[in-house]
């Protein structure tokens, strides 16, 4: 199901910036239960990474809303959010005229085998990449050809992720998720200054430790650091977390974190 | 007028890659008098760009017969090709079931002061430095978010360009616009592996120029480079060329070449 500005439509403009040139944004998360997940820490990303740049975000009461509507049609799925600038003529100068598009959409929740929530997933390197480009890191806008690109390198069913490095070979992230390692007391999960999205789970899961004790680090990490961890964890809004048992020639035991983590993920909001 | 898969349309599939990841390419040429200018050098690129982007390309007949009826019902105007990977489900990853989605859409020629062409333009240089990514370099792809945040830094309506450095700080185009500087019998034209759009107007003209026995760089270029330049010029396939005159402290008198190349654009294809 596909509300675009709030009518039910699988259509889109073709002269909307979203499609000319990316000009957007998006949010993907999980609808249980008619309640979508995490909504508030949601579209406080939305609009921040809206006003990053410099489209007018929708208000909110428009959103509750629409996903209202969503939920009670599809209480259980994955829900996506994009805003655009908006229809636009050929050019990239923005009007003010511009008025921004929202695409909220459902789609099936995936399904991922038991075994990457109870055993944990083996990952593999990019080669490609990720620019530096501090206008645009962080944000979780709609130019999305590096993710596309780095997925692209492999097929192998067995392996669900691919991690990502900078042009300097600091990691980043998996090419749809953040990443969290944990040595003894400490949380460090790499600096998203100069490239990556800064996701919601990441946060919520920084918060949530910083509250248990551990010290939490933002920092440049290199592959190294990365295979000296304790427990490696990917997240995102939909598969939660799930632990990296197995990147290149290293395997990590079964992890504890990774556990009291999904739980309190799925307790929090 | 849009043709959407060749049906006459103003909607794209709510769920198509390129609106959601800006997972494609395009192409921007003039119509006239019914003939898209430089269609073959066009084709060539956009079907270079698709492989770069493991796009299948679609057959060059196709978009013969349906420019053929854009040319008919709008002989003289902007084209704009849009080929994206396709409709697909959430995800980055790529099927092979994909089915490109090419859109051709026409807008009226844009109206430019005829100073543009006569005397010269004003430039500025913007903030925004462009990203290195070497797999995505010269590609014209649909995330141009960098374009964009660029162009809106100013809105004084007497600067139509504004010049584009990389992270280094060397020159590599305008926001909407490739670069060739002239110093004596050389043209010098930024080097665009790292970053930039290889456009078919920046090739016909060194391919022009070395006929004419200039002989023609591809470099890295400073500003400085840039400023003690003869002649500088800005071009893309809708505005042909025009001369700066006018960049920071430095004013250019009047240039020849302008005029020579504009014609020779104009008569060859």
């Amino acid at each position: 199901m596909i509300l675009v500005n709030g009518v039910q439509t699988d259509c889109v403009a073709a002269s909307d910036r979203g499609l000319m040139y990316g000009d957007g944004v998006f949010r993907t998360m999980v609808m249980c239960g008619g309640q979508p997940v995490s909504w508030d820490r949601h579209f406080l990303k939305l609009s921040a990474d809206c006003a990053a740049l410099r489209i007018p975000c929708i208000p909110k009461e428009i959103f509750d809303r629409e996903l209202e509507t969503l939920g009670a049609s599809h209480p259980d799925c994955v829900i996506k959010i994009v805003v655009t600038r908006g229809e636009g003529t050929r050019g990239y100068s923005v009007t003010s005229a511009l008025q921004p598009t929202r695409i909220l959409s459902t789609s099936p929740m995936p399904t991922y085998p038991d075994a990457y929530r109870e055993v944990g997933v083996k990952v593999r390197l990019c080669d490609l990449r990720l620019s530096y480009q501090p206008q645009l890191a962080g944000i979780k806008h709609l130019n999305r050809l590096e993710n596309v690109l780095a997925r692209i390198e492999w097929d192998n069913p067995d392996i669900p992720e691919g991690l990502l490095l900078d042009e300097h070979g600091i990691v980043i992230s998996g090419t749809m998720s953040n990443l969290v390692l944990f040595k003894g007391e400490t949380l460090v999960t790499p600096d998203l200054s100069r490239c990556g999205v800064a996701g919601v789970t990441r946060q919520r899961i920084m918060s949530m430790v910083a509250e248990w004790g551990f010290q939490v680090k933002v920092q440049p990490i290199s592959l190294q650091v990365l295979m000296e961890a304790d427990e490696v964890l990917m997240c995102n809004s939909v598969i939660g977390v799930w632990q990296i048992v197995e990147f290149q020639e290293k395997a990590w035991p079964a992890g504890n974190l990774v556990h009291r983590i999904r739980a309190a993920l799925h307790d929090g909001n």
